[in-house]
């Protein structure tokens, strides 16, 4: 079976693009169905290996090997799956907890595979993988012994590939939390009913940046969920911590993510209300900060929603800028995979002439290591992270 | 005293951006002479603050403060000192080396401070700063005690601000090389005989992230200095690693340093040679090596040397991709600020098709938070550093 591309069509592919989409494609040859391993070839004939083939998705082949005589089994997977793991266990030594498939990065389509020490989630948007889901889920058991694997497809983009979308236990026995450690910090993380997969992996390098800034600093942690950030914050000395985000149940595991470190609850604040709406409460109430968090959901699921997501960037920027003073720190992240980096900054640049300030910046971040950015995919790339000092007199008075 | 701009060209200092050129000046009043502090005054008569004049100089006058009131003077700079130390004690805890002032960063132009413990460097490129070394010299003494201040003004930029290039010691007895600690592994560094002020403190973020990768890994560290990447590899478990140098005292101290921390010598080569050359010699041989360093001096000193540095840009990465296997480890950096980031970016992809090999991003660094980065001035972003993975068979291949 077999997928040839209208002439010229091949660009991408040729870039190292693992994707094949149905307008490119000129004839399909053999009859696949949904899920089936097809060859995929070039107007003149030159193979680019196999991918998995959907009828309806825009999407229609995932790439898979350049190999065209690869056969798609558990040998296959597992050395994929082996090589995931030794990237992870080489990136982060003794620490079993990570993002151990990150989809086409990782050379499997669509698929994602979150690691909490004994227990690992399974979220899959790809058709063809969710058809082998069972091997998968053998080889992964096979090499790690998991105590339990569950199934985190509670995602409208499964709707694409026409997968429904369910959350449950594939295998094993999942009683509850989780616990990890980070940088000596505990977290109890629930992968069934947390949010994502129970916990923000790929702010991980990023938690340890700002925890250390934190020491005696009053610091706003805004779209708090399970108070990654803040509670770090906290167990390094800051001087207060207001945690922030709408969803009672986070807010709930922070507060006992808080007691499980021992944390004097004297200086945290849990504060359950909408972050856009608190946020100008505490500027027209002139309250100040010294440093502030903002890591809010992805405002633009998609870039139709650009525009909103933009004014929604600013909005908190700007009332983040206004809550600090002169030499306060503004860590601000955007993990929406349509606004890229450039925009993101623009958007940044912009909110500090509106409150009239300069910037400098102290730290830069993206994805982990165990979210690896594949350089012919710009869609791998979506997490944005930079912290800010607002300046005090030692640049130009910014007008706008 | 006082500068007045030409109508319509403010636009850059209203955005925070702290240099004025000579062009944009419409009429200089009270005969200010070089290292004068003037005020600063739109077309319109607004003023913009203070800064320092220079009659010859492109950069015809470099901000200081927006107060037209304030008086440059003991307290000024030691407000400004004390901000900088402020920041890098709350970024460093308790190491003591690191990039104490970083010029238009911290307010202080033109002038670099970095401090090794207790010795200090002074490296000035601003004739009004220099005019008054000895009162931020003492200022220095009085917040620091150190036991020596070096003057490293080997700089040819210094030419252009007409003050002469020279080095040796301005303050207190300096008897030979400071040892410091970077993640456990011990250097020795001359301030007054090393390359710059003797290390290089801008890559200190990402010599740790390399040397975690380099566990029973051979590496290749080229332009290799005074061995800060290639050592830290090895001190963290690397199977050999072969430091690649141009010169000779550089690679003496390399030895040394090796040795201060015990290494196995069997375990390292000490190859001093021309580096482009070296790197084709070792791909003519079949070389081969599992992470390699390439982290050359800046090749594009100024717009005008851009081609020639981007053909060596080229030419080191491709040599470097080819001693790769697949699933090997590039570290890649550019510390030209004439070279921005995506057009390094498009130099190592360029590179990658020339090899016909994918790359995924594990990381991606720049600099750390004792190098602010001016929003305003994009002239103080120089450092990029990527780690790349070269891809096995995940992605299709990659063709020109």
């Amino acid at each position: 079976m077999r997928v040839v591309l209208k002439p010229g069509k091949d660009k991408l592919l040729r870039r190292g693009y693992p994707w094949v989409f149905a307008n490119q494609i000129h004839r399909v040859e053999g009859r696949p169905r949904t899920g089936d391993v097809v060859e995929i070839a070039a107007a003149d004939g030159t193979l680019y290996g196999l991918g998995f083939y959907h009828e309806r998705s825009q999407i229609a082949v995932r790439f898979l090997t350049p190999d065209p005589e690869a056969t798609i089994d558990a040998a296959f997977f597992r050395q994929r799956l082996e090589r995931a793991l030794a990237l992870r266990e080489t990136a982060f030594g003794d620490s079993t907890h990570y993002r151990l498939v990150f989809s086409e990065s990782d050379g499997l389509p669509g698929t994602i595979i979150d690691r909490y020490g004994e227990v690992l989630t399974w979220t899959c948007l790809c058709y063809g993988m969710e058809q082998r889901r069972d091997l998968i889920l053998d080889l992964l058991e096979e090499l790690l012994q998991p105590r339990a694997i569950v199934e985190r497809n509670d995602n409208s983009l499964r709707e694409k590939d026409g997968l429904p979308q369910q959350r449950g236990i594939l295998r094993g026995r999942y009683d509850g939390p989780v616990e990890i450690v980070e940088d000596g910090v505990r977290f109890r993380v629930d992968v069934l009913e947390g949010l994502k997969t129970g916990f923000f992996l790929d702010q991980r390098l990023h938690r340890p940046v700002v925890a250390r800034l934190a020491r005696d600093r009053r610091v706003l942690d805004v779209f708090s969920a399970d108070g990654g950030f803040g509670l770090m914050a906290a167990a390094r000395g800051a001087a207060h911590v207001h945690l922030l985000d709408i969803s009672e149940p986070a807010m709930q595991r922070a507060r006992e993510n808080a007691r499980l470190n021992g944390l004097d609850l004297s200086r945290l604040t849990f504060d359950v209300a909408n972050a856009l709406d608190r946020l100008g409460e505490l500027v027209a109430q002139g309250a100040t900060y010294d440093l502030i968090v903002l890591d809010p959901p992805a405002f633009a699921k998609s870039k139709r929603h650009l525009d909103d997501a933009r004014r929604a960037y600013q909005r908190i920027n700007i009332s983040a800028l206004r809550l600090l003073p002169p030499g306060g720190l503004l860590a601000t992240a955007s993990c929406s995979q349509a606004l890229d980096e450039d925009e993101f900054l623009k958007i940044i640049h912009y909110s500090a002439r509106r409150v009239g300030c300069g910037l400098r910046l102290l730290y830069r971040g993206t994805q982990p290591p165990d979210h690896p950015v594949l350089e012919a995919m710009p869609e791998t790339h979506y997490l944005k992270f930079f912290l800010f000092q607002k300046m005090a007199d030692e640049v130009p008075p910014v007008r706008q």
